[in-house]
């Protein structure tokens, strides 16, 4: 006898249940995205490890999931050889020269690098500015933990071939009419890369934005003396670090905030630039009346080394979790193969963290698992000949039907009735036959009633 | 500068067109699915190589995607040494052993082997009968070739748990929705593995049943001669030929057919048990009135080492291509993970030979591709300003709809519309912001209109 099989960790099969509650988001997400003008595409779960190599960082390299080549796949393969020392303690770096000989190919680790891929291959064909969404999964061989997954789905949503902040402002709006349709309660967060870049720029620390930003983001954590020796660690003149205390300790509503760093940032081109920006954004939201806040927050600093302008990101205000959702703008997303000047700003939805939120919440509306609506009893092999027909009447009506596919005892098939939550059973023995008048039971109450199958069609329908 | 990105061979990328028409594809099967009591499931995209090796025959597992492992992929694999031969000339069991050492999970290659790992694995969770259906691409290391894919979708429903016939008439019947649905006109073929087993019983070549099958389906082909001659080559002594002429040369309508084959089969208990299996099935879908024409045949003989009763396959009537569906019973499903005793029957759908035949025909709605409904034209920032909630009322009315990012040349802009078939324009430019009247364009009568949002609204929504 075999071992019970199991599938690789970091990884989930996914019951009709948990289908459910997935596709409750997914179609919430998409539908979203349609009203707001973004249209499907699909790329390959496979790209060329060409494509992905360097885009992610050399920690990104490490968790991409490569591809064993078919055939021969040790044809041209520079193996160690003996005397090199054992292979447990080969160098990462032959490792991975030895892997790009025997893998071409790599899974997807996000949705990004092979959109920026698909834009240039494509670019023939498309009409700028151009509006794409994409639902589908990634995987990272990160190590597996609470909530973190080996191959888990994606919803990004961009826009590119503009720089128009009417782009942002439709994603801002986006942000908020998804988290509503939930019934989440969230505060959207708004910071720019270029009032960073100024501030840096201010202080003369061009070259240590990331340092500056990282440290200033965890002034919750480590309150204003840890940013202030974290600044000096990273190799900030004192000078430079007092600079910076007004922007450490920069708070107020938006526009006091806005205020304080137009002030520390004036004469910096850039740093005016995105305070331009960030009000024209703000402004635009607020006068359209949001359902949820959008805060102008100065430590928000995610994926810095990526985006050019603002940087969004979504929190739950009720349940204690990371980033529900986040993105930003990228001004050369495609220069990376060769195609330089393709501005683009885009969101992405976490699935998995929106799964948790509304499981956390109980937020799914009643009838997300709503499955079978009408089953038929089977009581053998005359009663389930004549419903046969009356099934596929049902069905033709839009019912979701099943019958019964055995003679089994009633029992068993009412509680196979209530263990798929069917709203209804249908009764059809000797008497009804004769009758024509079928009892439908409704399992909620218990209520049962005698009805021709016309009257149960457009009773349920 | 970068060269020009690819994708690997055969893969694709789907634009927002061909998502579209795929769409429109999988919402019909997965709707039909819903109406016939099917209930999502999803399974990792990699499943361990314990679970797929195996499974598919030595072909199959040729074709397998192996996922090379993370970190020192080199740890306990044994290397080819020196003095072993060049690696170019590796022997394959040698490189399969080599392989399995450096990896240990596989890509999906089909539906089917991932369902019985997650029967098995879930079982104290299910409620037996379970209906599941699986909308998911599966990876095969074929040589790509027109039509075939190294990453296609596949479409199953299963039922599995039950043995009842009333199963194999519900999914003869759900064939027969989805393909009137597509306007798709068809033949459902049907076979049944106990009568060729019946059939090879009868002529003493119990043992020889594949090579008979396989000679028989090829009667359209090469003629009687080239079948007997094949059936010679293969081994079958004069009087087994001789004996199964009748069987070669069945025709008729299906009751004829039946009758013919009865005759022949009478005395064994298998083969009888399969002509009543194939009688129940026709009978049923028969009394219910198809749309489409259901067919016994003989020849039919695919998967034959895998199904144990029902075959079925259907084939397009106007367009020139293989099966477009197909499925069948197998009685031990999930004996190959230790739990034996578990009956299923099954239908599978082809994604892409569908979208082909839809093509070809032209049968997708007219409406398949419909995305954006309203561009507003954007004439600079006062008039997109005013724009902005009126674009967020249309929105909220449920209607998809783009505000132009950039005050683009009008002349560009209207373009644009054209080439995203977005089929209603709204301008609004100085005279419209002071009256509040609105000039709604149609853009395929060219009539143009002065509307309040409210007038808009109502008339679009």
């Amino acid at each position: 006898m075999a071992n019970k099989p199991s599938i690789p960790k970091g990884t989930r099969d996914f019951s009709p249940a948990e289908m459910a509650k997935r596709n409750y988001i997914f179609d919430t997400i998409r539908s979203a995205f349609y009203m707001y003008g973004f249209q499907p595409i699909e790329t390959p779960s496979m790209e060329n490890l060409s494509t992905l190599l360097g885009k992610y960082g050399e920690e990104g390299d490490k968790l991409l999931f490569k591809v064993l080549n078919s055939g021969n796949f040790l044809h041209g393969a520079d193996l160690p050889q003996q005397g090199e020392g054992a292979t447990d303690e080969m160098e990462p770096a032959r490792l991975n020269r030895l892997a790009a000989q025997l893998c071409e190919k790599g899974l997807r680790y996000d949705l990004t690098v092979p959109f920026a891929r698909f834009v240039v291959m494509h670019s023939d064909e498309l009409t700028f500015p151009f509006k794409r969404f994409q639902m589908q999964p990634v995987w990272r061989a990160d190590r597996p933990q609470k909530g973190r997954y080996r191959e888990f789905y994606q919803c990004d949503a961009d826009i590119v071939g503009t720089d128009s902040l009417l782009c942002e402002t439709d994603l801002v709006q986006l942000l908020d009419t998804v988290f509503s349709k939930f019934g989440i309660r969230v505060c959207i967060k708004i910071n720019n890369r270029k009032i960073l870049s100024g501030i840096a720029e201010v202080i003369g620390q061009a070259d240590k934005i990331v340092e500056i930003t990282v440290a200033i983001d965890k002034l919750d954590k480590i309150g204003i003396d840890g940013v202030n020796a974290e600044l000096r660690e990273k190799g900030l003149p004192e000078e430079a670090v007092a600079k910076l205390q007004p922007i450490i300790l920069c708070s107020g509503d938006n526009s006091e905030k806005l205020a304080t760093i137009r002030t520390f940032l004036s004469g910096s081109e850039v740093g005016e630039k995105g305070i331009e920006e960030t009000e024209f954004i703000l402004n635009s939201v607020e006068r359209l009346g949001l359902a949820n806040a959008v805060e102008f927050d100065l430590t928000l600093a995610r994926g810095l080394n990526y985006y050019t302008g603002a940087i969004f990101e979504v929190k739950a205000l009720d349940v204690e979790i990371g980033s529900i959702s986040g993105g930003g703008r990228y001004d050369n997303l495609t220069g990376i193969f060769g195609m330089p000047g393709v501005s683009g700003v885009g969101i992405s939805f976490g699935a998995d963290r929106i799964y948790d939120v509304l499981n956390q919440l109980n937020l799914y509306p009643s009838d997300t698992t709503a499955g079978t609506k009408v089953l038929f009893v089977n009581f053998g092999s005359a009663e389930s000949s004549y419903c046969l027909p009356l099934v596929a009447q049902l069905r033709r009506a839009g019912i979701a039907t099943e019958l019964y596919p055995n003679s089994a005892k009633m029992k068993k098939q009412m509680s196979f009735a209530n263990e798929h939550r069917i709203p209804y059973v249908v009764i059809v023995g000797e008497t009804e036959m004769t009758t024509g008048k079928l009892t439908l039971k409704d399992m909620e109450t218990g209520e049962q009633s005698l009805l021709s199958i016309e009257e149960i069609t457009s009773r349920l329908a």
